[in-house]
């Protein structure tokens, strides 16, 4: 277990790229207050090459040997800023158990091996940190974990995903398509070349998998949470919410029920006049609910070398404060984390929300009246049903369809009945809505 | 320096009001798994009438003896929730020079007494920790000390006075005069019988010098901040504002300048479509801008029982796990508190801005000729002039104008020579614009 012998605590750092040197150059110039009297020294910097010169980090500090950095006796606390799986999860496992405090923003690794890193940790005394993981620059775990403490948290609803929310986002402000909006998002750094992590909605269920075992304890098996990406979402879909008065977001949400977690990524139109539609772009949003606190809403960049940095650099500012400190562990997180166990997340089927449903279906009469009598007999009440753009060729015109609340199994069982209609000739699109209660003003 | 012996960590409680009880319940019923875990035992609680029955406390915890609370060895956490000048400060101070924590919410003891108790608190190797003090349930103080610890910030703007939001809410929305608004709160709870520290902008101004103090490391003279309370708002003030696209609210910023830090408490023109014109009613928001993390934005409840024991239950978690791990004091914490040295704000002359001046003129010709003069004159650019309420009997009408950016200094030598012209009869009211970018959307 590290300690800190002569007052300074020596830091390994573990890729140059953009969120690497910029935690480089915190540590070799800090301009903070709180990180000038933290006492780090920025000791080794793994890289590729060691030649490449990197703006206001000194060449002597490269090294292309990871043994140079993961071995040096000096060194306390390791920042792993390479990104990707190997080596990156060997060097994490490699300091743990060195002794060495690691610090990370790599959800890849968290999400495939996060469980043995954190027994890996836990065996050895040290932390395994990683805010910048969920919600970028904002500080939600430490919220949902130390400030909240206090709190019997019932819900959590999040934009945690800056790539789905940029794509939504531009659809809405543009009418472009989903597939020109993904390219665009593409060429300006806001997605992957394959996206399929952010647009699938796997990336958001992995976070908030990370935030319902802070808030309840309890870790879920992550295909158990209910996961729907954003690729079916059409222009035409946020135009139509845009008319009812709502927006589309691709939404995190965990709410505690009494049989279990009922935890869920997809789609939502949300009202426009709430703060949560006005979270545009690559920024996320992250409210809880506490039973003391009330409602507590943080916003900010999701993504990005300088929100990551902040948030890396939040842990091994916490991390060292500890340590010059002489504590050793954190010990309430190691209990909350061996005290997790695995959970099913709860089913859909008990849902209750309101539906938007895009059908296309034939214009002539007496279609109305076979759709109507679907939703009916499935006990579904239908609130309103708008008629948009008749295909005067195919005649076939967009019907939307807005319910009343209902549950999720019957909505579930009315659709497969609609798209078995002879007058529809396809359901487009099914589409929640998040009635999002606007922060009281009292 | 408490110690943890045999893994339970006893918290003694000082007062047992609505704030006092709520930690009461939450120590002795943990509902969070953070809390569970957290090792705490609630030994003894001080009031004043031990007879009188508290719903799910047991009587037994309760004695009028401050030393059996304060003198107990298990003790190693005492949290003062009595509120007021004395006997607080006693007890507080007692407490830490018996080498127990404190946590407190108490901002009379703070602002009279902060430095005087950190000193007595360091000395002792122990903590004064009072995240409650500033934005209720938000979490201010620990995201900005902790989290953002890799952040120069650059900026801080904030509503962080409840009543004082309450009563602008109340009066925009109802068109109620100032005093009905602030019977009205009174009656409600969410103002004192004796509103200055509030109304006036005091509370406001002593929470945006805990917040620089953090920010910055510097520790503020408090009456070189610039101070405006709400007392001079009219109703007619926020429908012109309203008119003009803005609300107005009570605004604590903070900016770090070349120079120094401006530091300024004052009615402000919010622009209405961004999301600090939201902010409504009792609620409270902080955004901070670092150079690393951008624009964060938190929001949440200001006031209340229950935010309030979040945020103190929040801090006694923290110092518990510090304990458990065998941590002595926040070291880094006492190096801030000492490197802070006595300030003064920048003064106000150089700050520029756009201002809404309202004025009571004579309703004749050449009239605005006369005052056009003296923006002119004063090198101040008038964006619009609109005349409002035309009083017939008397011949006034209400002229408001909107300048462009302009120095304070020459705002103020404009405004005396404005009120000695005769064709006006009264400058009523002088609010400055706070241009408030939103936050960008990538």
């Amino acid at each position: 277990m590290p300690r800190v012998a002569n007052g300074s605590i020596g830091v390994g750092l573990l890729g140059a790229g953009v969120v690497g040197s910029e935690v480089a150059r915190a540590l070799l110039c800090p301009s903070s207050p709180h990180f000038k009297s933290a006492g780090l020294t920025l000791r080794r910097i793994l890289v590729r090459e060691v030649r490449r010169k990197r703006t206001g980090i000194a060449s002597e500090l490269f090294t292309d040997d990871a043994e140079a950095v993961l071995a040096d006796r000096e060194t306390m606390i390791v920042v792993e800023a390479i990104g990707g799986e190997e080596p990156a999860r060997s060097y994490i496992s490699t300091a743990l158990s060195m002794g060495k405090h690691v610090v990370t923003a790599n959800k890849e690794v968290l999400a495939k091996h996060g469980d043995e890193l954190t027994r890996t940790a836990t065996a050895n005394g040290v932390e395994l940190s990683y805010e910048a993981s969920v919600g970028g620059g904002i500080p939600v775990l430490a919220v949902l974990k130390d400030s909240l403490g206090g709190n019997q948290i019932d819900t959590i609803r999040a934009i945690i995903n800056g790539t789905t929310n940029y794509i939504l986002t531009s659809m809405d402000h543009t009418g472009a398509s989903f597939d020109a909006s993904l390219l665009e998002a593409q060429r300006l750094g806001f997605a992957e070349s394959d996206p399929t992590a952010d647009v699938g909605g796997y990336d958001a269920v992995y976070k908030l998998a990370i935030l319902a075992r802070l808030a309840w304890g309890r870790s879920l098996a992550i295909d158990t949470i209910y996961r729907e990406g954003i690729e079916g979402i059409e222009s035409k879909d946020l135009r139509y919410a845009r008319e009812l008065g709502f927006r589309v977001k691709l939404m995190a949400m965990a709410t505690e029920q009494p049989a279990g977690l009922r935890c869920r990524v997809h789609p939502a139109l949300v009202p426009a006049d709430v703060p949560m539609a006005s979270v545009n772009g690559v920024l996320n949003a992250v409210e809880f609910n506490g039973d003391r606190v009330g409602p507590l809403w943080l916003q900010g960049r999701g993504a990005g070398s300088g929100p990551t940095a902040s948030a890396v650099l939040g842990d091994v500012l916490r991390i060292a404060r500890g340590m010059k400190a002489g504590r050793s562990l954190s010990k309430a997180n190691a209990e909350i984390a061996t005290a997790a166990s695995s959970n099913c997340a709860l089913s859909m089927d008990e849902l209750e929300v309101r539906y938007y449903v895009r059908l296309s279906a034939l214009d002539r009469s007496g279609v109305l009246a076979k759709i109507a009598t679907v939703f009916g007999e499935t006990q579904i009440s239908i609130a309103s049903v708008i008629q948009k753009d008749l295909d005067g060729t195919r005649g076939v015109a967009d019907l939307v369809v807005m319910t009343h609340p209902a549950r999720e199994r019957d909505m579930q069982t009315a659709a497969s009945r609609l798209r078995d209609l002879d007058v529809v000739s396809s359901l487009d699109n099914l589409i929640r809505v998040e009635d999002y209660e606007p922060l009281p003003s009292s």
